[in-house]
């Protein structure tokens, strides 16, 4: 048999496609093989021209059966392809359930490299043109995915860590945002507390809405076309303050 | 006078120059006038074929009057030139000063964008192959500064935000390690907690070390040549029993 290929674990970035890094796109222009994400622009799939392109989108509550099934396929593709590309939204190592992958390839022996990519809380502040940190009001930004019903991780739970961050930003949150932000009050997170759902981060559909902490609970109501982040924190007072109608803003003297 | 030009914050990603966004390379082939910190890659500018490139590094101690001298300066730029490019290390959203040079741009009427980058942790997770994320160890990763002597932000002190994440990556902290690791000893974190430090990362001189928390001060009595991550969590317990000499991992049962 002859050797395995390379499995490269590739950040797609956060939708558009220019938004992928210059070492993804030469891969993926070199690929035989991309297992890919639903979530991967049909435009960024485009550069991978020799490549033979794969859908393994997982679906709600089949997480475990689908990522064993995605291990092998990537295993099998490695002893009968050369350069093999295993494409995911945003970057591989946040998010990505990149551990099993990079596990069950180091297990079967096949040598694998990860491509970071843009993750999509920082396309969104792109698209904001608000700064995650901020000299005097945030030097500390958490990133989280909350699944109320699971179990937390190690020494805390994500709300203790959206509490303990100067900004917090959740990621697939949206259609949980109702007990998110129950968490969050129960924390003691103040009800006035600045909030923006940016959906669609990078895109031309771009489309972002500033609320309250209490007024979270509405996001979850709404239909959305495109992946959602939460982004939390002082840094978006002004971006709250400005949907305000302006007499209602001249009356609070802002 | 002509309309002035549009100013662009493009993030250089975390040093190797293939890293960076396909956006990012397009802009600075188009760029007439480069601003760009001290370390961004030689190779990165070089892309900037066409423009003046001028490096605006801040000295340590000097921070606010080279921030407003460089807010200045890119403002005067953009009324005499088309294509400016404000080219940052890492992303600009995140610990990059961008509020400070979009609120001067902003009052100043000059249009802004910004291109986001892969920041630090991300190619520090891809060089070491670890998930700052994993299934039932972490859900949560903050990314932190620390100055230990300042004040801290809105609702606690970067300490504090440390110890409430699951995963946590301290940015520009290596030369304060002594007193972020007794920061954190005292708020309770295990003196066995594994740590990672990265210089370098994404480069070819990338180095790592694992170390205990307990053991986190050696690392301010290094010399460093590049910019260093400090990646703390359970996720590193691997990467930090891996350093253990081989007979004494078997002696532990490990």
């Amino acid at each position: 048999m002859a050797d395995p290929g390379t499995v490269y674990l590739v950040g797609a970035g956060p939708g558009a496609p220019d938004l992928m890094t210059v070492r993804g796109a030469r891969l993926l222009a070199a690929a035989d093989i991309v297992f890919h994400d639903a979530l991967v622009h049909p435009e960024t799939l485009e550069l991978a021209t020799r490549a033979e392109k794969i859908l393994v989108g997982k679906r709600c509550g089949r997480h475990s059966t689908a990522q064993r099934f995605i291990n092998k396929r990537l295993v099998d593709a490695a002893r009968t392809h050369r350069v093999v590309v295993r494409l995911k939204g945003g970057d591989p190592m946040l998010f990505g359930r990149a551990h099993e992958e990079l596990s069950a390839l180091q297990v079967a022996g096949i040598t694998c490299e990860v491509v970071p990519g843009v993750t999509a809380a920082l396309a969104a502040s792109a698209d904001l043109g608000i700064s995650l940190t901020q000299r005097g009001v945030s030097r500390s930004v958490v990133f989280v995915t909350p699944r109320v019903a699971e179990g937390e991780g190690r020494r805390n739970g994500w709300a203790a860590a959206v509490a303990a961050a100067d900004t917090a930003v959740i990621y697939m949150g949206a259609h949980e945002a109702d007990k998110i932000a129950a968490a969050l009050l129960d924390r003691g997170l103040p009800p006035g507390l600045p909030v923006v759902a940016i959906e669609n981060a990078s895109l031309p559909q771009s489309s972002h809405t500033a609320l309250t902490l209490a007024e979270l609970p509405r996001i979850a109501q709404t239909h959305h076309s495109g992946p959602v982040a939460l982004l939390l924190g002082d840094v978006y007072a002004a971006a709250l303050a400005a949907r305000l109608p302006q007499p209602l803003k001249a009356a609070l003297g802002q």
